[in-house]
This record gives structure tokens, sequence and C-alpha cells, in this order.
């Protein structure tokens, strides 16, 4: 349960000391529809008070029907009231006091929240007190942006949240046991060979042309069995991410600490620079803190998740159905995530290369293309790469972010992670995902179908890196002992760069 | 010419006022070496003084042999000579005053230096004052590892510099002039056919299936009559630059005002984020204060150029000889830089895509592969394209970027820029470039070869956005009127994706 208790005052643009009695009247006789919800009664007003041209009254209410809620629906109603009748309207309404109580299991780890004076951790319930004083303070424009509403959604979901990312794993399908002969680090193997080289940043590396033509192997294999096959477009994805496309995304809800933030300068002129230029070229040191006040706030960040930025192309515009199911994929460049320091091999790395699949159409039709896309994946890693792979339904990272309310219109939404063993550390690795989104993007970037349909959308994420990783520690580095299928697809090994 | 005035004093380990005579003897009948480079005395010494253990000198000199210089050498001999004899060694050398008197044809636009106090701008000279009370003064560590003539070349660069960035422009090669009858903004059409929609950030766009399919062509044509042939082979270059990695390449030097920064996370520890997060999710607006206090100081920037990533593949190594010339290309990910704002085209784009060349091998083996690949360009250019272009010589930025000392040493080595004309507005555009860069790259991230031959390198940059709007502009965007083994290549052109 949630109580809420609210203090506010309305201010009239003129002196009602004189309608007090009409005014407390109407209150008590025509305020019945805006308390009761489903024949029900969620909330009280008492305490009704007025000086000058101020009324202020006390709203105590249940999660019925919430007490700001009322306070918006109150202000409508009375202004109409004294408009009519006395031509006297309500120029403001300011907040005295509010609270709300949430029943809680447990105790939550937060400690600021915005526009929150206070939160109290009491016997089962957390009290969440408001700001009215300060600069800081809630005001009725907040109330009108429903901003308690989203802390109590955030403060839901704190509490339905057990830590992990996807609490909720469910096998769906999983291949032939097999024997590996390979125990060996994929990593270790192809820096040994000279396949690949450490990059300067962490988590970085640079591909040789054996690496790179493996990946181009992987992404002929996907263009060839099921890109071209199913009508797959190339697009080129934008891969720096202003901050309106996670906005729009949903990604600023939660991304944070896993991106690369990116800065432009304050400004091009190279006078500003001077300084710059001359303390490096004197000391051949980079003076990284005076660069640092040189540069602007960070107007996003490197491509983090591939297929927001393509919305762009679709935003605002109404898709003709002919269109439908639109299918599209770029591997334009490069993705980039602040992962946890610390030795990983290339299955886990800052920056990699992924084929990401995008499409859209009706709920039907989304779902009916991702079931086709699993088909020809589960040729590809069953007929061509032989991998021992299973499926696993997941909590998709927006439903675990959105919290669970709406999960009903979602049905059949979701994300299938694929995962295989690597049989040198005997661990599952995802090597790449797939997921319905439902309306998530549509609605996220407005887009809309011609005939009005709700339209859906799905995206899969192929991760070169991780199928490498996949395949090598399965099969090892020798091309003898390859499927054969997928040597026809590798053809030559290509020479790689010796050195002494 | 430049004139030197240094004081300097030598800290002995014991009093040395009792040596008074020997030192001054010493000084004044063994220093000659020291003062005379080519039998002409560039420097005097004079105004000797000890006090306690302190030796104080005034050094005065030409550019022939530098006041500076002479410290250094002087302190080697001077503690030589108490060494040996009395067994007291030097302890430290403090610099008490120190100038450089520079002539000067203009006076420079520089106010502030490290380690200089003052920087005045007299009659056709530069008056150079040291630093050397504060505590960001000019100490003996300076004078060792050679700042003051970082400092003279840095200044004598600026004297020579005119401005531009290309300041030797010189046509090489023209092709034969042609009619013109799309007269269009490339960028313009391409828009209203929807090829192509602007991105996001500024300067950005997202390619649909259309233009997405001209780029490849592009791609596949420079492969079949180049890459190939030629032998060139794929790599993956990365494409998040660190600081390291410029100032090996020497583009430390001056890339600051174009780059995209980037700075990682202070940490990806999930509660350090709370807050943001929950701001976000409650005030829907991203809390970039708060943000720019969680993100660390940049670490570097997006790509700008593209081979720099490259020679982490190589550094420190020793490349076999057969291995000579060594060929490989990436055109992995995006390259970012921060234009000029305003109205451009995708002729000039902060986010745009690259192929890049690199090569090595000896300094016959750089030059000879440039003159093949020029030859394959001119037959991509006259043959399969079709355009109007040219070819001129520049000056290569890191030549401007260095000085013109060493000249002579990189004979061969500098810029050629391939120019189109767009017609829509009669102006050439650079749409890419072939650059030998001497030892330029080999020196820097330290390859050698095999057999102790000195390498060269170089590269070549084809970006495609530019070679779109050359192609566009010049040829239209009706496919009938494209040239006929371009449209060989190009095969179908893809349906794009149409909204209402
Ligand atoms: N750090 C990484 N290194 C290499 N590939 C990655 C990395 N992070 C994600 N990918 C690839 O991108 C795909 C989609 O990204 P997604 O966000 O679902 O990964 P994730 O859930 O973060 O994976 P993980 O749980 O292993 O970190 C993954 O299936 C994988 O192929
Ligand atoms: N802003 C840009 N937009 C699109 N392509 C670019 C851009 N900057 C550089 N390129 C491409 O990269 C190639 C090599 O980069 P280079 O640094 O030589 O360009 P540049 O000299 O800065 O070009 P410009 O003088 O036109 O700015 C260019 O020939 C061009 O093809
Ligand atoms: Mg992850
Ligand atoms: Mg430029
Ligand atoms: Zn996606
Ligand atoms: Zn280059």
């Amino acid at each position: 349960m949630i109580y809420f208790k609210l203090i506010g005052s309305f201010v009239f643009t003129k002196d009602i000391t004189d309608l007090k009695e009409v005014i407390y009247k109407f209150l008590n006789e025509n305020t019945k529809k805006i308390l009761t919800k489903n024949g029900e009664i969620g909330c009280s007003i008492n305490d009704f008070k007025i000086e000058k041209n101020i009324l202020t009254i006390k709203f105590e209410s249940n999660q019925l029907i919430r007490a700001h809620e009322v306070l918006i629906r109150l202000k409508k109603e009375l202004s109409n009231f004294t408009g009519k009748k006395f031509k006297i309207g309500i120029r403001d309404v300011l907040i005295k006091y509010f609270d709300i109580k949430m029943e809680s299991k447990k105790s939550l780890n937060i400690k600021n929240l915005p526009y929150v004076k206070n939160i109290e951790y009491g016997d089962k319930c957390i009290v969440i007190l408001f700001d009215t004083e300060s600069e800081n303070k809630i005001t009725y424009s907040e109330i009108e942006k429903r901003i308690p509403d989203r802390i109590i959604t955030l403060l839901k979901n704190k509490m339905n949240d057990y830590g992990g990312k996807n609490e909720h794993w469910e096998l769906l399908w999983e291949s032939e046991d097999k024997k590996f002969k390979f125990k060996e680090d994929p990593t270790k193997v192809m820096e040994k060979e000279g396949w690949i080289k450490r990059g300067y940043n962490r988590g970085q590396w640079i591909y040789g042309p054996q690496a790179t033509h493996l990946f181009r192997t992987f992404e002929k294999i996907t263009l060839k069995e099921l890109l071209e096959p199913l009508g797959f477009s190339e697009m080129i994805f934008p891969k720096l991410v202003p901050w309106e496309v996670w906005m729009r995304s949903g990604h600023a809800q939660g991304v944070y600490p896993e991106i690369y933030y990116v800065c432009p300068p304050k400004t091009r002129d190279p006078e500003y620079w001077e300084d710059v230029k001359n303390i490096y070229n004197i000391t051949k040191e980079i003076p990284i803190d005076l660069i640092e006040n040189k540069i602007d706030s960070p107007i996003g960040g490197m491509c983090y998740a591939q297929c927001p930025s393509f919305w762009g192309f679709l935003q605002g515009e109404t898709v003709s159905i002919d269109q439908l199911p639109l299918k599209v994929y770029d591997h334009s460049g490069t993705s980039h995530r602040y992962e946890s320091g610390g030795i990983h091999g290339i299955e886990r790395v800052d920056e990699f290369h992924r084929l990401e699949l995008v499409w859209l159409g009706t709920r039907k039709e989304t779902l009916e293309m991702a079931e086709e896309i699993k088909e020809k994946y589960k040729n590809i890693f069953e007929n061509i790469l032989e991998l021992k792979w299973r499926t696993a339904w997941v909590t998709p990272w927006f439903m675990a972010q959105e919290g669970k309310k709406g999960l009903s219109d979602m049905e059949g939404a979701g994300t299938v992670d694929y995962e295989a063993i690597t049989p040198y550390n005997n661990k599952w690795i995802e090597f790449q995902n797939l997921s319905v989104n439902a309306d998530k993007y549509t609605k996220g970037f407005n887009v809309k179908s011609q005939n009005n349909k709700k339209l859906w959308s799905g995206c899969s994420g192929i991760g070169l890196e991780r199928w490498t990783a996949a395949f090598i520690s399965q099969h090892g580095i020798n091309i003898e002992n390859w499927p054969d299928k997928f040597k026809k697809y590798f053809g030559k090994l290509p020479l790689g760069i010796k050195t002494l």
C-alpha cells in the first residue's frame, strides 16, 4: 500500500475571504466525483483555511487516487466554479507539505532523489518527504509533470530488483553434446600466432589479416545464409550517439556506467588551442588538465547499443505498408563499452565489432520475422559453424529497466540470448542475442504506420569477437580441423605479418 | 641570428673557496674546446664568482654553439677536473638568468610559453626571458631535455608559418575538360530522394540502402581494381585513439581543435551512477553537470586520421624482409572531426567513412608502391568513375608541423591531394590523398627492418563521402546517366525506405 499526505494552497486572483462559505460548501458537497474512483473513496480533504486570496487544504489518500492527482483535478474544478460565478481565477498552487509512505519489505540504498528532502526507512515502509522550502523544492509544475509518480515507479523497480541484470534466465534449447579436443584460451592462441595484438587502450585489439578474414567470413556467412535470403538491406547507422537518441531509445535510463563519453572542443579556433600545442611541443607531455578546461560537457557517447542510431531515419515518419516488414542491418563501425577492468580476452573487450539487424512491422510481422531469423541462425550454428550452443530466455533490458508494468501488453516481446561454451574454462558466453522490442523504439521515436496499426520492432546483435571466441575455442586455430562448410566460406588463410 | 645569455651556478659538494685560483685557471685555459665549433669561437664565459661551494658563470653565445649546451659540457669537464684532483663533485646546477634573442621579421602572436616569464617583440627581434624564480621556472633538468631548443624550433616554425594549412599547392596533373549536365547540390538531391537523412549530431548523416550501396560500390571498385591486384590485406585498426598513439604519430603536435575527445567513467560501479539514473528517470532530463563530475579526463579521442592506430601492431618490432613492402588497409569504422559549423553537405561532415591504405618498405619500395597506387587510382577515376579531377602537390601535414629541417633527408616524401570539381558551385574538393611519410611513423613507433635499413611508409585515405560528393555532383542521381563500367559494378539500385 501507498499513502499520500499533501497540504496545498490555491492562490486566487482576488481576496476570497468573503466567499469562505460558498467555497467550503462547494468543497464539502461537489468534490465526491474527484475523490472517488470505481465507486470507492480514495482521498479525503480536510483542514480548509482561507486567508485573503489563499485557500489551503490537506489531502490524504491511498494509491487508488493519489493526493497530488486530486490536487490537479480540484484546481480545475475550483477555478471553473469561482471563475464562472465570481470571475476569480487561480493564479498559482503552492505545495506546503508532501509525503509519501510506501510499504516495502526491504530498505533501499537510496540517499538522494530530486525534489526530495528526506528518505526514511521505517517499520516495513519507506517515507519520502518532499522538499517544499529550498530552491530544489517541488512545485506545482513538477506535480503537473507527474514527478511523484516517476519517483514511485523508480522505488517500486528498486524493490523488485534483485541486483543481477538477467534475473530471469530460462533455457530454451540446447544443441547436442560435443567432445572438444582443443582446450586452449582462444585469445592467447591468436595472440601467439600473431592474428591479433593488444591496442593502446584497455580492452582494445588490433586485428591482423587472419583475424580480420575470420571476422569477414562470419559476416559473409550471415549475409549469404540469412541477410540476403530474408531480404535485409544494408544501411549505415551513425556511431557518435548524442543524448537525444538515448533518451528516445530508453538507454538514458541506465547506461551511464559503461559509456565512453564524448566531448567536443569548446571552439575549433586554432588560437584557442595555441597554448596546448606549444606546451606539448616544448614539454612533449599532453597538458590534460588544460585540455579538460577547453572541452565542452559530454554531448553523448560512443556507440553502445547499435540500433538506436538507426531510428533517426524514421523519426516522426509514417511508414507505408508495402514496406513492412522493413529489414535493415549495419556493420559500419565499432561499439565501445567501459567493461570491468582486469584480464579478459577478446570475448569481453572495450571496443568491439558487431553486425546489427533491425526489423519492424506489425506485432505479427515482427514476431514472424524473429522466428525466421532464429531458424537461419540455427542452421548457421548447427551446420556451418558446428558449435555447441544453446538459447535462453532472459529479461530484456528494456523490461528490466522499465518495470514490469505493461508486460501483458507486450506479449511475445523479450530477449533470447545465444550462448556457446568455451571449453578452456568450461563457461558459457553470450555470443549474440535477439530481441523483440514491442513498441519500445517505434513509440520512443514516434514512428507510425500508414494504416495506424501499432508498429513493433526487433533487433539482433552479432558480436564478431564473441563468435570468434566461441568458434576458436571449440575448433582450435588449425584450419585443417575446422568444419567443412565453414572452410568453404573461409577459403585461404591470408598471410599474417611476421616479425622477428 | 640568435643570441643566448645565461648565468648559471655550479653547486659543488664541498667548499671551493680555497680552489679559486686553480678553478679560474682551468676556466681560462682549458675550455677552448668547449667554446669552439668548427674552429670558431661561439661562446664566451665571464664574471666568474666563487662563494663557499658555489661557482657562478655568465655565458654569452650565438647559435653556433648555444650557451645552455656549453653549460652542460662545462659541467662535465669541471666535475671531471675537481673530481679527479680534489674528490669534489658537482651536486646541482642553478639557472640564475637566461634569455634568448632571435631575429624575426614579424612579431608572433604568442603570449605564454612554458618556463618562459616574458616574451617581448623588439626591433626586428624577439626576446624570450626565461622564468628562473617561480615554481614554473626552468631548471637544469629542462636544459638537459633541450627544452630551450624546442622553444626555438617552435618559434622558428611560427615565423615561417603563413597561416594557411596547404601553403604550397602545386598542380601535378589535370584530367580533360568535361561538360556537366547536372548542376545540383549532391547532398540536397540525395536528401530529397531519401538516400540520406540527417543524424542527431552536427555533421552526421544516416545512410539509407541506396547511399550505403553507393559507398560499398566505391569500396568494391577499390578492392577489385587496386587492393587485390596490388596485394593489400585487410586489417582492423582500433577507432578509439589514446594520447600515446598521437604522441608517436606526431598528431599530438597540433590536432586539438578538431578532436572529439573521449572520457571514460571514473568507475563503472552502478552505485556511483545511481543518482544520475534516478535524476534522469524522475526529471527526464540528463544531468550533464553531474555526469561531468563523474567522468575522467580525456584519455584521447575518436579516430581522426585512420592509420596511426595501425602502428601498434608493429611497435618495437623488427619486420622480416620477405614481408616488404607490407600492404594493408582498414575500413572498419568511422572517423570524426569537429569541423567548422554552418551548413556543409556530405562533403564536409563531422562523422565520415574512409578506406585507409598503409604500406611500408625501404625508401625505394615505398616510393615505387606509391607510383603503382597512383596508376590504379588514375584508372579508376578516368575509366570507371569518369571524373573531372586533378592532383596537386601540397605541404604534407607532418612537414608543415615539424618545420622544414631535414627536408633533404626526406626527398620524395610528401602529399598528393586528389581534387574533383563539384559543378553546382564550381569548386574543387579534396576527395582523397596519398602521402609518402618518409620514416615519420616507423621512427615514431620504433619499427625496424631485419637488415637494419631505414623503413619508410606511405598512406592514402579514400573518403567515401567525398567520392560520393564528387561522383553525384558530376553524374547526377539518375543511374541511367552513370558511366557504363561503374554501372556494372553498381548493379541494381536497392529499394529505399519510403515514408509518407
Ligand atoms: N564487451 C563486449 N565485448 C564483445 N562483444 C560484446 C560486448 N558486449 C556486448 N557484446 C556483443 O553485443 C551483443 C549485444 O549486446 P548486449 O548488450 O546484449 O550484451 P550484454 O548483455 O552486455 O553481454 P554480457 O552480458 O556478456 O556483457 C552481445 O550478444 C555480444 O555479442
Ligand atoms: N570532414 C570530412 N568529411 C568527409 N571526409 C573527410 C573529412 N575530412 C577528411 N576527409 C577525408 O579524409 C581524407 C584524408 O584526410 P585529410 O586530413 O587529408 O583531409 P583534410 O586535408 O582535412 O581535408 P580538407 O582540407 O578538405 O578538410 C580526405 O582526403 C577526405 O577524403
Ligand atoms: Mg555487458
Ligand atoms: Mg580538414
Ligand atoms: Zn539493438
Ligand atoms: Zn594516414
